[in-house]
């Protein structure tokens, strides 16, 4: 998702290499004595993608200190908790596809395609209790504590989530404190753990708290976006899902609000018809498209604001280009 | 499940009163701001059943200390950890309803059935998440490390189970192996974490966790049986799942295995039609169920010799009745 600018090859560098062992401590973490665990391990694997949450929480972390691009401030600790993070992410992903009926990701099939829906249910679940199980053995209670209201909030915003299908009154309130809720938390969580473990103060900690959690928001808006008006191939993913379970994002939401009755009603019928195509081009055209992208890239504006509570370096310029990179991406 | 004897009303009644207890940390702990969350945990709450699980914490802790029957021995500690395990239970019943396609447990309908799959495999991660975040509430890292291990473990049985499914060579030695993983571990981690809590010896502890290791196993496979053989009414929850979802369990792998290859063959069609009346009759008359059952009545007479390590009690004599009790029922 990321182009390496010239002056950033060090960082990138040190970060790839931080990636690799965050991966290692996944694979180890996963290993189980029964090669059916371990089978269906190695077709995880594969889900992996961006490593967003764990690269944010190394780069927070550099950048807490003002890491001299070598990675000498970053601990097993760091890694264990980036890695903690991502399996829960894996764990919701390997549930959405279940939740979505969703067959393709990163360019593969999904579990729940391959070995049914049974296989994936349980498979997410040995995915978060291996989070939990990894997370406390770092020894610090406060962490386990932090981690288990972060996965509450994230089941409370994939259950409002579910109970608003087919909810065509959706409002952009309660769509914004589902995506605060079901992505923006963990993505919030990881600058702040970051930013915490590295010893930042406390304003910094609250500052990277509020930089991931913006950043989560506008991700999720962006995904949204390319679910409903992307490139199939291009995604990688298995797209219109939204439309298919009754899900309204920000797009719709925007154009429906702006409808007098009438008009409200023809739009009504085209996703009851899940008529993804006339509504791509009407929204298109009307302009709600863009503002849901604008809104996502305010966000972003908002969330680099928030990196000034941080001293210059090539971490901080880092977190930067990805936090555009958030809103700028078709896959 | 347990009829109460006159030499057990006293501690009966304690024991009531704790449960009590456990069930106002269960609903409290899973109270949300979200009112879609809280009207699926109060369907949620409908599900408890036996409090099996809490109920072997709760007595193996007075037993180690020999309570004077008045509860006196029993802390927040003792509660707040009956109710995590109770509350991983009650994940993995609706994860299972889920696998299992099951439309009735405990008498009403399951959250799958009423408000389909996606709900359910969300609150089942709910819970889990609860679970563990009540768990580090108690600031102790190593029992969130314990319970971390077992929930890795009871995935693995499931994972083993589902891997197993229309496998009809499946021997006896693995379908112990996912009975010991799937039930048992929770069930033994029950009675060890109620002696460890009250301070047990280390023997005393090892033995409470074979007790209820084996009554465990012992209690899945009654289970299995009364999904094989039980009268649905009686049972109050779905049966023949089993069949139906081509999980082979005791009766019919001790069934199969005594068979001549042309014997089998037809053993083998009658399950693949799925002709559970005429397979329960067949196996009555063979021997196999009978068979099954006397093996579970050997775990339970050989968990029952671990309590010779307690002091003598009227907890102790509670559990040993409590594990007659888990092979001699029809629900």
């Amino acid at each position: 998702m990321l182009e390496t600018a010239p002056q950033h090859l060090e960082i990138a560098k040190v970060l790839h290499h931080e990636i690799e062992k965050v991966e290692e401590i996944f694979s180890r973490q996963l290993r189980s004595d029964l090669s059916a665990v371990n089978d269906l391990c190695t077709h995880v694997e594969r889900y992996r993608g961006k490593m967003l949450r764990p690269s944010l929480l190394l780069l927070t972390s550099m950048a807490v200190v003002g890491d001299p691009c070598d990675g000498s401030s970053i601990t097993d600790r760091h890694r264990t908790f980036a890695t903690v993070l991502e399996m829960i992410h894996m764990a919701t992903l390997v549930h959405d596809d279940v939740l979505d009926e969703a067959d393709v990701r990163r360019r593969g099939a999904t579990i729940n395609a391959l070995r049914g829906n049974e296989t994936a249910v349980m498979l997410g679940d040995y995915l978060i209790s291996n989070a939990f199980h990894l997370c406390s053995t770092q020894g610090d209670s406060s962490v386990n504590e932090l981690i288990g209201a972060v996965t509450n909030t994230i089941c409370e915003g994939e259950l409002l989530q579910l109970s608003n299908r087919e909810n065509l009154d959706l409002d952009e309130e309660t769509y914004l404190e589902i995506l605060q809720r079901k992505t923006a938390i963990l993505v919030g969580t990881c600058c702040k753990l970051g930013a915490q473990i590295s010893g930042g103060s406390d304003a910094t900690v609250q500052a990277m708290e509020r930089f991931g959690s913006l950043l989560g928001v506008a991700f999720q808006i962006q995904d949204d976006l390319l679910d409903f008006s992307g490139d199939e191939e291009q995604v990688g993913k298995t797209i219109g899902r939204d439309l298919a379970t009754g899900k309204l994002t920000l797009p719709l939401i925007l154009f429906l609000a702006d409808k007098s009755s009438d008009d409200r009603s023809r739009t009504i019928e085209l996703i009851q018809n899940r008529d993804g195509a006339t509504l791509k081009a009407q929204l298109g055209e009307h302009g709600a498209i863009d503002r849901a992208r604008q809104h996502a890239v305010g966000l972003v504006a908002e969330a680099k604001r928030e990196l000034a509570h941080l001293p210059e370096s090539t971490a901080r310029a880092l977190l930067e280009t990805l936090a555009d990179a958030v809103v700028d991406r078709d896959s």
